[in-house]
Protein backbone atom coordinates (compact mmCIF):
# COMPACT_ATOMS: atom_id res chain seq x y z
CA UNK A 1 0.00 0.00 0.00
CA UNK A 2 1.51 3.50 -0.73
CA UNK A 3 1.66 6.11 1.60
CA UNK A 4 -1.06 8.12 -0.09
CA UNK A 5 -3.57 4.63 0.13
CA UNK A 6 -2.01 4.39 3.46
CA UNK A 7 -3.12 7.76 5.06
CA UNK A 8 -6.69 7.35 3.24
CA UNK A 9 -7.35 4.46 5.06
CA UNK A 10 -6.31 5.88 8.15
CA UNK A 11 -8.18 8.97 7.88
CA UNK A 12 -11.53 7.21 6.35
CA UNK A 13 -11.50 5.09 10.37
CA UNK A 14 -12.25 8.57 12.23
CA UNK A 15 -16.35 8.88 12.76
CA UNK A 16 -17.98 10.62 10.37
CA UNK A 17 -15.05 10.21 7.46
CA UNK A 18 -16.20 8.17 4.54
CA UNK A 19 -13.91 7.95 1.84
CA UNK A 20 -14.73 10.20 -0.45
CA UNK A 21 -14.20 12.48 2.59
CA UNK A 22 -10.37 10.79 3.30
CA UNK A 23 -9.31 11.08 -0.11
CA UNK A 24 -10.17 14.45 0.21
CA UNK A 25 -8.32 15.38 2.68
CA UNK A 26 -5.46 13.52 2.27
CA UNK A 27 -5.21 15.55 -1.56
CA UNK A 28 -5.55 18.78 0.55
CA UNK A 29 -2.70 17.72 2.61
CA UNK A 30 -0.52 16.52 -0.15
CA UNK A 31 -0.51 20.40 -1.26
CA UNK A 32 0.02 21.70 1.92
CA UNK A 33 3.76 22.96 2.94
CA UNK A 34 5.73 20.24 4.48
CA UNK A 35 5.71 21.34 7.62
CA UNK A 36 2.35 22.19 8.43
CA UNK A 37 1.47 18.81 7.71
CA UNK A 38 4.53 17.56 10.21
CA UNK A 39 3.01 19.68 12.97
CA UNK A 40 -0.28 18.02 12.35
CA UNK A 41 1.70 15.04 12.84
CA UNK A 42 3.81 15.83 16.22
CA UNK A 43 0.88 17.34 17.93
CA UNK A 44 -1.43 14.17 17.17
CA UNK A 45 1.60 12.05 18.58
CA UNK A 46 1.80 14.28 21.47
CA UNK A 47 -1.97 14.09 22.03
CA UNK A 48 -1.24 10.22 22.37
CA UNK A 49 1.81 10.06 24.36
CA UNK A 50 1.14 12.71 26.87
CA UNK A 51 -2.29 13.11 27.45
CA UNK A 52 -4.01 10.99 30.09
CA UNK A 53 -6.67 11.41 32.60
CA UNK A 54 -6.18 14.02 35.82
CA UNK A 55 -6.20 11.97 38.51
CA UNK A 56 -8.13 14.42 40.48
CA UNK A 57 -11.00 15.35 38.24
CA UNK A 58 -11.26 12.77 35.51
CA UNK A 59 -10.06 15.83 33.13
CA UNK A 60 -7.90 14.81 30.20
CA UNK A 61 -4.73 16.75 29.97
CA UNK A 62 -1.06 16.51 29.29
CA UNK A 63 -0.20 17.52 33.25
CA UNK A 64 -1.47 15.94 36.26
CA UNK A 65 -3.28 17.46 37.60
CA UNK A 66 -5.15 19.00 34.99
CA UNK A 67 -5.12 23.12 34.34
CA UNK A 68 -8.23 23.37 36.17
CA UNK A 69 -7.54 21.42 38.85
CA UNK A 70 -4.30 22.83 39.77
CA UNK A 71 -5.95 27.18 38.67
CA UNK A 72 -5.91 28.62 42.31
CA UNK A 73 -8.32 31.07 40.91
CA UNK A 74 -11.07 28.25 40.57
CA UNK A 75 -13.70 27.56 43.25
CA UNK A 76 -12.59 24.76 45.01
CA UNK A 77 -16.20 24.53 46.43
CA UNK A 78 -18.08 24.08 43.61
CA UNK A 79 -17.72 20.68 41.50
CA UNK A 80 -19.23 20.21 38.29
CA UNK A 81 -20.24 17.05 37.68
CA UNK A 82 -20.04 15.64 33.85
CA UNK A 83 -20.25 12.36 31.54
CA UNK A 84 -17.33 12.57 29.81
CA UNK A 85 -14.11 14.80 29.71
CA UNK A 86 -15.52 16.25 26.35
CA UNK A 87 -18.10 17.99 28.11
CA UNK A 88 -15.62 19.78 29.75
CA UNK A 89 -15.07 21.86 26.74
CA UNK A 90 -18.41 22.80 26.23
CA UNK A 91 -19.31 24.14 29.56
CA UNK A 92 -16.14 26.08 29.64
CA UNK A 93 -16.72 27.64 26.56
CA UNK A 94 -20.08 29.02 28.04
CA UNK A 95 -17.87 31.22 30.18
CA UNK A 96 -20.56 30.71 33.16
CA UNK A 97 -18.54 28.43 34.98
CA UNK A 98 -15.60 28.98 37.60
CA UNK A 99 -15.67 26.06 39.56
CA UNK A 100 -13.98 22.60 39.29
CA UNK A 101 -15.20 19.21 37.68
CA UNK A 102 -15.42 15.34 38.10
CA UNK A 103 -15.72 13.38 34.99
CA UNK A 104 -17.71 9.92 35.91
CA UNK A 105 -16.28 8.23 32.39
CA UNK A 106 -20.24 7.16 31.11
CA UNK A 107 -23.17 6.88 32.93
CA UNK A 108 -25.39 4.36 34.19
CA UNK A 109 -26.74 2.10 32.37
CA UNK A 110 -28.02 -1.15 32.99
CA UNK A 111 -28.76 -2.30 29.38
CA UNK A 112 -25.26 -1.58 28.25
CA UNK A 113 -24.01 -3.31 31.81
CA UNK A 114 -22.74 0.14 33.36
CA UNK A 115 -23.19 0.13 37.00
CA UNK A 116 -21.87 2.50 39.22
CA UNK A 117 -18.87 0.64 40.12
CA UNK A 118 -18.04 1.17 36.48
CA UNK A 119 -18.05 4.96 37.17
CA UNK A 120 -15.77 7.07 38.75
CA UNK A 121 -18.31 7.86 41.76
CA UNK A 122 -16.13 6.40 44.20
CA UNK A 123 -13.88 8.94 43.92
CA UNK A 124 -16.60 11.77 43.81
CA UNK A 125 -18.03 10.35 47.02
CA UNK A 126 -13.88 10.60 48.04
CA UNK A 127 -13.47 14.01 47.58
CA UNK A 128 -17.23 15.51 48.71
CA UNK A 129 -16.31 13.74 52.23
CA UNK A 130 -12.70 14.51 52.19
CA UNK A 131 -12.11 17.74 52.81
CA UNK A 132 -15.27 19.43 53.71
CA UNK A 133 -14.41 22.29 51.21
CA UNK A 134 -16.60 21.08 48.76
CA UNK A 135 -19.94 22.84 49.34
CA UNK A 136 -21.98 22.29 46.19
CA UNK A 137 -22.16 19.63 43.47
CA UNK A 138 -23.49 20.65 39.97
CA UNK A 139 -25.17 17.19 37.82
CA UNK A 140 -24.51 18.11 34.39
CA UNK A 141 -25.04 14.73 33.23
CA UNK A 142 -26.55 14.67 29.77
CA UNK A 143 -30.50 15.62 29.60
CA UNK A 144 -31.05 11.96 28.49
CA UNK A 145 -32.61 9.07 30.56
CA UNK A 146 -29.46 7.55 31.38
CA UNK A 147 -27.82 11.18 31.99
CA UNK A 148 -31.36 11.49 34.37
CA UNK A 149 -31.23 8.19 36.03
CA UNK A 150 -27.48 9.13 36.60
CA UNK A 151 -28.41 12.33 38.54
CA UNK A 152 -30.67 10.94 40.88
CA UNK A 153 -28.42 8.05 41.87
CA UNK A 154 -25.94 10.61 42.49
CA UNK A 155 -28.43 12.65 44.86
CA UNK A 156 -29.16 9.76 46.48
CA UNK A 157 -25.41 8.66 47.20
CA UNK A 158 -24.54 12.34 48.18
CA UNK A 159 -27.69 13.61 49.60
CA UNK A 160 -25.59 11.23 52.79
CA UNK A 161 -22.77 13.76 52.81
CA UNK A 162 -24.72 16.95 53.68
CA UNK A 163 -23.28 18.67 50.33
CA UNK A 164 -26.02 20.71 48.40
CA UNK A 165 -26.58 18.89 45.14
CA UNK A 166 -27.99 20.85 41.96
CA UNK A 167 -29.01 19.61 38.75
CA UNK A 168 -28.30 21.75 35.54
CA UNK A 169 -31.15 23.38 33.95
CA UNK A 170 -33.23 21.31 31.38
CA UNK A 171 -33.02 24.43 29.19
CA UNK A 172 -30.86 21.86 26.98
CA UNK A 173 -33.23 19.76 24.42
CA UNK A 174 -34.67 16.57 26.27
CA UNK A 175 -32.59 13.77 24.48
CA UNK A 176 -30.01 15.92 23.19
CA UNK A 177 -26.16 15.95 23.56
CA UNK A 178 -24.55 18.30 26.18
CA UNK A 179 -21.33 18.07 23.90
CA UNK A 180 -23.03 19.78 20.62
CA UNK A 181 -24.62 22.51 22.59
CA UNK A 182 -24.02 25.84 22.45
CA UNK A 183 -22.64 28.08 24.51
CA UNK A 184 -25.48 30.30 25.71
CA UNK A 185 -28.08 27.58 26.07
CA UNK A 186 -25.13 25.85 28.34
CA UNK A 187 -25.18 29.45 30.39
CA UNK A 188 -28.95 29.66 31.17
CA UNK A 189 -28.54 26.08 31.71
CA UNK A 190 -26.00 26.71 34.59
CA UNK A 191 -27.69 29.83 35.67
CA UNK A 192 -31.03 28.04 36.20
CA UNK A 193 -29.80 25.35 38.48
CA UNK A 194 -32.15 24.22 40.56
CA UNK A 195 -31.88 22.72 44.48
CA UNK A 196 -32.02 18.58 43.56
CA UNK A 197 -34.87 17.37 46.16
CA UNK A 198 -34.79 13.64 47.38
CA UNK B 1 -2.03 26.05 24.86
CA UNK B 2 -2.91 22.60 25.98
CA UNK B 3 -2.30 19.08 23.59
CA UNK B 4 -6.14 19.02 23.45
CA UNK B 5 -6.40 22.68 22.25
CA UNK B 6 -3.83 22.57 19.81
CA UNK B 7 -4.60 19.19 17.81
CA UNK B 8 -8.29 20.91 17.83
CA UNK B 9 -6.90 23.93 15.94
CA UNK B 10 -4.78 22.10 13.92
CA UNK B 11 -8.09 19.57 12.65
CA UNK B 12 -10.11 22.30 12.45
CA UNK B 13 -7.85 23.95 9.92
CA UNK B 14 -8.75 20.44 7.02
CA UNK B 15 -11.49 21.62 4.77
CA UNK B 16 -15.17 20.48 5.51
CA UNK B 17 -14.01 20.27 9.35
CA UNK B 18 -15.62 22.95 11.78
CA UNK B 19 -15.03 23.44 15.29
CA UNK B 20 -17.21 21.31 16.62
CA UNK B 21 -16.29 17.94 13.93
CA UNK B 22 -12.16 18.73 14.88
CA UNK B 23 -13.51 18.75 19.17
CA UNK B 24 -15.53 15.35 18.13
CA UNK B 25 -12.51 13.81 16.27
CA UNK B 26 -9.98 15.07 19.25
CA UNK B 27 -11.72 13.23 21.70
CA UNK B 28 -12.27 10.20 19.45
CA UNK B 29 -8.43 10.04 19.12
CA UNK B 30 -8.32 10.50 22.69
CA UNK B 31 -10.07 7.50 23.65
CA UNK B 32 -8.30 5.28 20.75
CA UNK B 33 -4.92 3.40 21.88
CA UNK B 34 -1.82 5.04 21.62
CA UNK B 35 -0.58 3.24 19.23
CA UNK B 36 -3.36 3.44 16.80
CA UNK B 37 -2.95 7.64 16.91
CA UNK B 38 0.81 7.47 16.99
CA UNK B 39 0.49 5.71 13.34
CA UNK B 40 -1.96 7.76 11.92
CA UNK B 41 0.77 10.37 13.17
CA UNK B 42 3.82 8.56 11.68
CA UNK B 43 1.41 7.89 8.25
CA UNK B 44 0.71 11.61 8.00
CA UNK B 45 4.83 12.17 8.52
CA UNK B 46 5.43 10.01 5.76
CA UNK B 47 3.34 11.50 3.30
CA UNK B 48 4.57 14.85 3.76
CA UNK B 49 8.11 13.89 3.72
CA UNK B 50 7.87 11.22 1.08
CA UNK B 51 4.93 11.88 -1.54
CA UNK B 52 6.31 13.86 -4.39
CA UNK B 53 4.80 14.33 -7.92
CA UNK B 54 6.13 12.14 -10.36
CA UNK B 55 8.75 13.17 -12.70
CA UNK B 56 7.18 11.95 -16.09
CA UNK B 57 3.49 11.94 -15.39
CA UNK B 58 3.24 14.33 -12.29
CA UNK B 59 1.18 11.79 -10.05
CA UNK B 60 1.94 12.29 -6.09
CA UNK B 61 3.35 9.43 -5.14
CA UNK B 62 6.06 8.12 -2.88
CA UNK B 63 8.38 6.79 -5.73
CA UNK B 64 9.72 8.33 -8.62
CA UNK B 65 8.57 7.43 -11.44
CA UNK B 66 5.21 6.67 -10.16
CA UNK B 67 3.91 3.16 -9.33
CA UNK B 68 1.83 3.35 -12.60
CA UNK B 69 4.81 4.84 -14.91
CA UNK B 70 7.22 1.95 -13.47
CA UNK B 71 4.53 -0.70 -13.99
CA UNK B 72 5.49 -2.84 -17.50
CA UNK B 73 2.20 -4.30 -17.99
CA UNK B 74 0.67 -0.15 -18.14
CA UNK B 75 -0.03 0.37 -22.03
CA UNK B 76 2.59 3.24 -22.79
CA UNK B 77 0.77 3.90 -25.77
CA UNK B 78 -1.99 6.02 -24.02
CA UNK B 79 -2.12 8.83 -21.96
CA UNK B 80 -5.24 10.31 -19.65
CA UNK B 81 -4.59 14.00 -19.66
CA UNK B 82 -6.26 15.10 -16.10
CA UNK B 83 -6.46 17.70 -14.15
CA UNK B 84 -4.88 16.79 -10.63
CA UNK B 85 -3.26 14.18 -9.04
CA UNK B 86 -6.55 12.74 -7.11
CA UNK B 87 -8.06 12.64 -10.53
CA UNK B 88 -6.31 9.55 -10.91
CA UNK B 89 -7.30 7.28 -8.11
CA UNK B 90 -11.00 8.02 -9.19
CA UNK B 91 -10.10 6.88 -13.01
CA UNK B 92 -8.19 3.67 -11.12
CA UNK B 93 -11.22 2.62 -8.78
CA UNK B 94 -13.38 2.79 -11.68
CA UNK B 95 -11.03 -0.18 -13.26
CA UNK B 96 -11.53 0.49 -17.08
CA UNK B 97 -8.01 2.37 -17.74
CA UNK B 98 -4.93 0.54 -18.14
CA UNK B 99 -2.66 3.34 -19.71
CA UNK B 100 -0.77 5.36 -18.32
CA UNK B 101 -1.59 9.32 -17.38
CA UNK B 102 -0.58 13.16 -17.70
CA UNK B 103 -1.46 15.72 -14.49
CA UNK B 104 -1.72 18.64 -15.67
CA UNK B 105 -1.79 20.81 -12.46
CA UNK B 106 -5.04 22.79 -12.96
CA UNK B 107 -6.94 23.74 -15.87
CA UNK B 108 -7.04 27.17 -17.89
CA UNK B 109 -8.64 29.75 -16.51
CA UNK B 110 -8.17 33.31 -17.64
CA UNK B 111 -9.96 34.56 -14.83
CA UNK B 112 -8.00 33.70 -12.48
CA UNK B 113 -4.75 34.33 -14.28
CA UNK B 114 -3.99 30.89 -15.31
CA UNK B 115 -2.29 30.39 -18.47
CA UNK B 116 -0.97 27.29 -20.57
CA UNK B 117 2.00 28.34 -19.06
CA UNK B 118 1.29 27.65 -15.47
CA UNK B 119 -0.01 23.66 -16.25
CA UNK B 120 2.37 20.56 -16.94
CA UNK B 121 1.86 20.87 -21.01
CA UNK B 122 4.90 21.25 -22.26
CA UNK B 123 6.20 18.54 -21.09
CA UNK B 124 2.73 16.24 -22.01
CA UNK B 125 4.21 17.87 -25.68
CA UNK B 126 7.77 16.36 -25.14
CA UNK B 127 6.09 13.07 -23.95
CA UNK B 128 3.98 12.81 -27.04
CA UNK B 129 6.70 14.50 -29.21
CA UNK B 130 9.56 12.34 -27.74
CA UNK B 131 9.40 8.84 -28.17
CA UNK B 132 6.92 8.52 -30.00
CA UNK B 133 5.33 5.48 -28.29
CA UNK B 134 2.08 7.34 -27.35
CA UNK B 135 -0.56 7.01 -30.26
CA UNK B 136 -3.69 8.16 -28.03
CA UNK B 137 -4.36 11.27 -25.78
CA UNK B 138 -7.28 11.06 -23.87
CA UNK B 139 -8.51 14.11 -22.43
CA UNK B 140 -9.88 13.27 -18.98
CA UNK B 141 -9.75 17.32 -17.54
CA UNK B 142 -13.38 17.96 -15.90
CA UNK B 143 -16.64 18.53 -17.43
CA UNK B 144 -16.95 22.09 -16.74
CA UNK B 145 -16.35 25.13 -18.44
CA UNK B 146 -12.53 25.75 -17.84
CA UNK B 147 -12.10 21.47 -18.18
CA UNK B 148 -13.66 21.95 -21.71
CA UNK B 149 -11.78 24.95 -22.50
CA UNK B 150 -8.55 23.00 -21.37
CA UNK B 151 -9.11 20.08 -23.42
CA UNK B 152 -9.99 22.09 -26.69
CA UNK B 153 -6.73 24.33 -25.60
CA UNK B 154 -4.54 20.44 -25.78
CA UNK B 155 -6.67 19.57 -28.81
CA UNK B 156 -5.12 22.44 -30.94
CA UNK B 157 -1.82 22.42 -29.41
CA UNK B 158 -1.48 18.29 -30.11
CA UNK B 159 -3.28 18.13 -33.02
CA UNK B 160 -0.11 18.84 -34.70
CA UNK B 161 1.97 16.07 -33.36
CA UNK B 162 -0.66 13.88 -35.38
CA UNK B 163 -1.63 11.68 -32.43
CA UNK B 164 -5.02 10.88 -31.90
CA UNK B 165 -6.66 12.99 -29.04
CA UNK B 166 -10.02 11.63 -27.54
CA UNK B 167 -12.06 13.49 -24.63
CA UNK B 168 -13.94 11.52 -22.10
CA UNK B 169 -17.75 10.88 -23.39
CA UNK B 170 -20.00 13.17 -21.05
CA UNK B 171 -21.64 10.63 -19.42
CA UNK B 172 -20.33 12.65 -16.27
CA UNK B 173 -22.85 15.22 -14.77
CA UNK B 174 -21.51 18.37 -16.46
CA UNK B 175 -20.71 21.04 -14.02
CA UNK B 176 -19.80 18.18 -12.02
CA UNK B 177 -16.47 16.99 -10.27
CA UNK B 178 -14.40 13.99 -11.33
CA UNK B 179 -12.71 13.77 -8.04
CA UNK B 180 -16.62 12.63 -6.79
CA UNK B 181 -17.84 11.01 -9.82
CA UNK B 182 -18.63 6.94 -8.89
CA UNK B 183 -16.74 4.30 -11.15
CA UNK B 184 -19.55 3.05 -13.00
CA UNK B 185 -20.21 6.29 -14.86
CA UNK B 186 -16.26 7.05 -14.81
CA UNK B 187 -15.86 3.82 -16.88
CA UNK B 188 -18.96 3.99 -19.28
CA UNK B 189 -17.37 7.78 -19.73
CA UNK B 190 -14.19 6.00 -21.07
CA UNK B 191 -15.56 3.37 -22.88
CA UNK B 192 -17.57 5.78 -24.78
CA UNK B 193 -14.84 8.32 -25.53
CA UNK B 194 -15.21 9.84 -29.14
CA UNK B 195 -12.25 11.20 -31.56
CA UNK B 196 -11.90 14.64 -31.03
CA UNK B 197 -12.45 16.69 -34.22
CA UNK B 198 -10.63 20.12 -34.67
Amino acid sequence: MSAIEELTTELARLPGIGRKTATRLTYFLLQQPVAAVERLARTLSDVARRVRPCSVCGNLSDTDPCGICADPRRDGAIVCVVESASDIGAIERSGEFRGRYHVLGGRLSPLDGVGPDDLRIASLQARVGNGAEIREVILATNPSMEGEVTAGYLRDVLGETGVRVTRIALGLPVGGDLEYADGVTIARALSARRDMGG
